[in-house]
């Protein structure tokens, strides 16, 4: 296996982009990353994309990319596993670097869920669950995260005001990063106050619908070593590791809901092929779709044991500054959570961070961190680790 | 890069399966292929299919199928490239192994066609063509091969009843496949008093809606030839080239839109993989979803000259026992089109002809076959040479 490094990044502002669709936001992307990677061609191109065929009345999403983008007649397909795809395309990327199959390829994150065509994004999203076993008895994809959080309530015994560390932090450091969706801190009592979506889950525990794309140019490592040094420091940064773990579908399939098992093992393996530990990681970047996710994975992961880790919240340890400072860009609550998206720009803003390019949200000293991103309810996750080399 | 082999195939009946979901399909298919590899894990899960969202409510598609077969953890992700998604899929699987990143995989196509959730299989198909820019317009898929049909009739002069050739050999190799949808020959009489669909686009020059999955467990080759050579002959087929060319989706955008550079960029590039040229394939599955695109497939390939297609298969050049079979087992015509899956029947029909287990539809003496798989009109084609080891 070679050593994969990242020759290029580039992300469009996440929002409401009326005036944008999905193949305007994902040549925005992939141009910035080509930019900056100073290629105008690659040898293959892997699209995350979650639901383009509902939401957009468009499949061939790949070839469209790279017909859009004028990287014509480029190897090029579309990934998906869900909210998790973003994540799943970077792996594809690296699996194609690192295996020695391609030379430079682009990996392209988009969402468009503000143009949807067929019934509502809440359909949509729901297509990550089981369309028989859940979905089909009208179970969204908020309610069934409204189960596990309502679970996790009662289990510990404490009200739903517990979560609201992880919410303010997210809105705290998404005000500083100018990509983000909503750039305005919120307070505790604003959370407490939001509306009920699917209880005990409000307003201000869920993640957007938005739009966005984020992207990245992957090449072997000495080539990335090579160019970077000239321009900047770190010379580049490492793809370390990346793995991907799956988990039943249904949640009425696991031996305990609040265990996330493909969160666990993921981390597991990623932490074990880039040979460190929980402790040597400079920021975490979860799958913050929902406040309980960000709990779930946080103990999933080990960073907190078992319905711990709302209290590690309180006491400051994930905030920027903190002991592992987390959704450091606004994360998917802050940053806003284009599904098929968010993956990816997980990856370039760790990426940013790793370069001390994250500007007043920087995390001091960053030289190791790790994304996380999860399709379904803990159904599939993926998790990459990057260092500054 | 490693060679790569077959180690098991499994595909179910093609046809309208009002009795099964799309996850038993996909299981059907991927347990028997696994049963034929003697395995009961692998690493990881290919799925290639086109249209799940829109047709079964269903993403997160390859988390499912690995939950349902029982293979979880293992990774698993969705490819999508239209039409070409069960090629596409055959292609993630081989670069798996060929890079060395995994030691088993299993790659299963799947598409459930008969219980379309939202506005119907027509629109479901018309996300592979351009979004904007054709299908906005109203062009369905069929109706933009109308287009192509018509030009190919008007520049050469000829009427429809010229591609009658391809309709009655893939039905007639059909009717030799117990996994077919039509078993039924048809003459040429027939063909001349089909119904239109789309003129000069008529029922009996187009694949039919339909549902069905097909799987294969690829592993290296070393692997095969050693669990093979105790049980049959060949003792394993090889996993020879795997190729994929991109072009513009919208057929306005292309300089000539009767040839297609997709098809026959990606061609040459499995040929020169493989080492061989065309003389050297025993048989070719070309991605005949309508009789005009087996026309501009064997000419892009070079298997005939420009306008010269109809005149060969006149001739009987593609029929079984001609100089070069095609549709050996039906093709998208004959054995049937689940959109998805189409790809990696092809690939499981070419392993069954070089292993000389394709009974009564047999090609002699097989020994090296090219597969072919199309998404949109042209826009991305997937290419595969397998061979007999």
């Amino acid at each position: 296996m070679r050593d994969v490094g990242v020759l290029g990044i580039g992300q469009t502002p996440v929002g409401e982009h009326w005036d944008r669709s999905i193949r305007d936001l994902a040549v925005d992307a992939a141009r910035a990353a080509l930019d900056e990677a100073g290629l105008d061609r690659v040898d293959a191109i892997y699209v995350g994309n979650m639901a383009s065929g509902l939401l957009c009345g468009q499949e061939n999403l790949a070839t469209l990319v790279a017909d859009a983008a004028g990287l014509l007649p480029a190897e090029a397909v579309k990934i998906e596993a869900a909210c998790a795809s973003g994540g799943a395309a970077v792996r594809a990327g690296f699996q194609a670097i690192a295996g020695g199959l391609h030379q430079r390829v682009l990996v392209v994150g988009v969402e468009k869920m503000t143009d949807r065509v067929t019934d509502g994004v809440t359909a949509a999203l729901a297509t990550a669950a089981d369309a028989d076993y859940e979905a089909a008895h009208g179970a969204s994809f908020v309610a069934l995260n409204a189960i596990l959080m309502r679970r996790y309530l009662d289990e510990r015994r404490i009200g739903r005001e517990a979560f609201a560390p992880f919410a303010l932090l997210a809105h705290k450091n998404a005000a500083r990063n100018p990509h983000a969706f909503f750039r305005q801190e919120i307070t505790a009592e604003e959370f407490a106050r939001s509306p009920s979506v699917a209880p005990p889950i409000a307003v201000l525990d869920s993640a957007g619908i938005c739009d966005g794309a984020a992207a990245l140019v992957l090449a072997p490592l000495e080539e990335c070593r090579r160019r970077g040094s000239e321009a900047r420091r770190p010379s580049a940064v490492r793809l370390a590791a990346s793995a991907s773990v799956t988990d039943t579908l249904a949640l009425g399939d696991r031996r305990d809901p609040l265990v996330w098992e493909s969160v666990a093992g993921s981390a597991r393996k990623a932490l074990k092929e880039a040979g460190i530990g929980l402790k040597d990681l400079s920021f975490y970047e979860p799958h913050d779709a929902f406040t309980i996710v960000t709990a779930l994975s946080l103990e999933a992961c080990g960073f907190a044991d078992r319905f711990a880790a709302v209290d590690l919240a309180k006491d400051g340890r994930f905030d920027a500054g903190g002991e592992l400072p987390i959704c450091t860009l606004g994360g998917l609550k802050g940053r806003g959570h284009p599904v098929g998206a968010s993956g990816t720009y997980q990856v370039v803003e760790a990426v940013l961070q790793l370069r001390g390019a994250a500007g007043d949200a920087q995390v001091q000293g960053a030289r190791l961190g790790m994304t996380q991103s999860v399709g379904g309810s803990g159904s599939v996750a993926l998790t990459h680790v990057l260092e500054a080399v």
